[in-house]
C-alpha cells in the first residue's frame, strides 16, 4: 500500500507500527529515524526497520507515510526538521497521546497546516519502553483514534484509516478537543494516580516492607507507574487543562470517600463502590 | 494434620483454603458454614467442602481448626455463635483484611481472649468473589501474615504457621497495628482509589464512550474496582484510622502533582514519576 514508511522515534509504538506494517504487507520498506543511534541499530538488528537515517529530513524524503512516535516535547523539533523535506502527497501522522498540542506545534512550524497531516493516537501500549518491547500485534482489536483536521485531505484520511485497519485496529474518528478530554480521564489521570501512589508509599519509612506485602491487586494497579516518566511528564504538560480538570474532579470524589469513611457512612461508601463495580463490570472487558 | 477444619464463609478465600488444605493433605475433612445455603450447596457440589452446617455452632463443634473468612462486619456475629461451642485446644483464625478490629470484636464477645486465637491474613485474592472463583493454588508463593497475640498459645501459632506453609504460603509474623498500617497503604488505599476513579468517570456525561477508549493500562488499574463492594466497605470502616491517614497523605501528594502540572514544573513532575518508576521496578515483581 505504501512504498516507504518513515518512522520517527522507533520505540515501543513506532517499532510496533513498523512490525505491524511489515507483517500485514502494508508497505515495501520502513526507514527509521530518531536521536539514539544505538536504538536504531538495534531496531535494524531486530528486523523492525530496514534501515535508519540519523537525519530526520533524510529519513522522510522518500516516504509516502511519515509516522511520528516521539515524546510530545520533541514534536516541535521533528516538525522543524521535516518541513520542506517531504514528497508531494505525503501523509503525516503521529502517535501522540494528546492532540491539541500536536496541532498547535504543527501550525507554529508549518504556518499553513499540510493537507497530508492527519493526527492520530493508537490506544495501545504496555508499561514497557523501547524497541525491544515492540510487537506486530500491539494494535490488533485495539482502538486507533484519528483526529482529521479541517485542513486534512479526504484521501489522506482514507489512506491512514485503511493503514490502521490493516494493522488490525478499530479506527475511530474524533474531534481533537474531545480526544484530549476522553484520554485525560481514561489514560492520563490513571497514570498520574499510579505514579503518585507509588511515590507516596516509597516515601514511607516502612518502604521496602510495604512493597513486600503488596498483593496482586497492587501489582496490577501500579503497573502503569513503570511507564516512561519522560513520556508521561510530556503528556501531562501537553494536555494540562484537561488533566487538571479531571484531577480536580477526582480529588472531590476522594473527599466524598474520605468523609464517608470518617463519618462511618457505610451506605454512602457501599453506594460508591457498587456504582464503580457495576460500571467497570459493564463497560471494561477484563 | 487437622482432623476437621471448619470454614465459616466459603467464598473465594474460604473456598481456596479448603481446596488448598485438601490438595496438600492438611486435613481429613472440611465442614463449611455461612449465611447463604445455595453457596454452601454449590461448595459441596464443587468438591470444595465435604459437608455444611447452617448453624455455625454445629459446624465448629468437631473442628480442631476454625477459619473465619466472612466480611469484617460479620465477625461479631460469628464469634457470638462459636462462643462455648468449640472443642478444647481448638485453633481459631481468620482471613480478615484488618486485624485490630477482629481482636476488638473477639475481646467484646469472649471477654478473655482464647489461647487458640491467632488472627491471620493471607495476602492473596483476585477481584472475583464467591466459591466458584476459589482455587487451591491461590496462596502459593504469597505472603500470609499472622498476628499472634499476647494471649496466643505457642503451639497454636506453630500449628497455624505450619498449616499456611503447607498451603504454599510464606508466613510472616507481625504486630496487629503494624499489619493494619501496611495493608492500609498497599491494599486498602489502592482499592479506594480505583473505586473512586471508576465512579468518578462513570458520572461523566461521556460515560460509555469514556470506557470504550480505555486501554490495557486502565483495565489493569481498575481491575480491583470489580472487587466485592461490601467486603471493601467493611475493610474501610474497620481500618478507618489507618485508611484515613494514608488517604490524607495521598491527597497531599496529588496536590503536589497538580501544582507541578499547573505551574509547568517539568522537572518536579519528572522527579516524582522517576522515583515512582524506580520504586516499582525495584520492589514490585510484575
Amino acid at each position: 500500500m505504501f512504498d516507504c514508511i518513515a518512522i520517527i522515534g522507533v520505540g515501543l509504538i513506532g517499532g510496533s507500527v513498523a512490525l505491524a506494517a511489515k507483517k500485514n504487507r502494508l508497505c515495501k520498506a520502513v526507514v527509521g529515524s530518531g536521536r539514539n543511534e544505538r536504538e536504531l541499530q538495534r531496531a535494524v538488528q531486530l528486523g523492525v526497520i530496514d534501515r535508519y537515517e540519523m537525519d530526520i529530513g533524510e529519513a522522510v524524503k522518500e516516504a509516502d507515510l511519515v509516522l511520528i512516535a516521539v515524546p510530545l516535547s520533541a514534536f516541535s523539533d521533528v516538525f522543524q526538521q521535516i518541513k520542506g523535506k517531504c514528497r508531494q502527497g505525503v501523509i503525516i501522522t503521529d502517535a501522540g497521546s494528546a492532540k491539541a498540542c500536536v496541532v498547535k506545534e504543527a501550525k507554529n512550524i508549518f504556518g499553513t497546516l499540510p493537507a497530508g497531516l492527519v493526527p492520530g493516537h493508537p490506544i495501545a501500549g504496555t508499561e514497557k519502553s523501547g524497541v525491544q518491547a515492540a510487537f506486530a500485534e500491539l494494535f490488533e482489536r485495539r482502538c486507533t483514534i484519528i483526529t482529521p483536521l479541517a485542513s486534512s485531505a479526504d484521501e489522506a484520511v482514507a489512506a491512514l484509516t485503511a493503514f490502521w485497519q490493516g494493522c488490525g485496529a478499530n479506527v475511530v474518528s474524533m474531534e481533537v478537543a474531545h480526544h484530549d478530554e476522553v484520554l485525560a480521564a481514561t489514560s492520563h489521570l490513571p497514570h498520574v494516580l499510579a505514579y503518585a501512589l507509588v511515590d507516596s508509599l516509597a516515601q514511607m519509612h516502612e518502604r521496602v516492607e510495604i512493597f513486600r506485602y503488596a498483593a496482586g491487586g497492587f501489582r496490577d494497579f501500579t503497573r502503569i507507574a513503570s511507564s516512561s516518566p519522560v513520556m508521561w511528564r510530556d503528556i501531562c504538560m501537553a494536555n494540562k487543562e484537561a488533566v487538571l480538570d479531571v484531577l480536580e474532579q477526582y480529588k472531590k470524589q476522594l473527599d466524598i470517600v474520605s468523609q464517608a469513611i470518617a463519618e462511618n457512612d457505610a451506605s454512602e461508601l457501599e453506594a460508591i463502590f457498587c456504582r464503580a463495580k457495576k460500571a467497570r463490570d459493564e463497560h471494561v472487558v477484563s
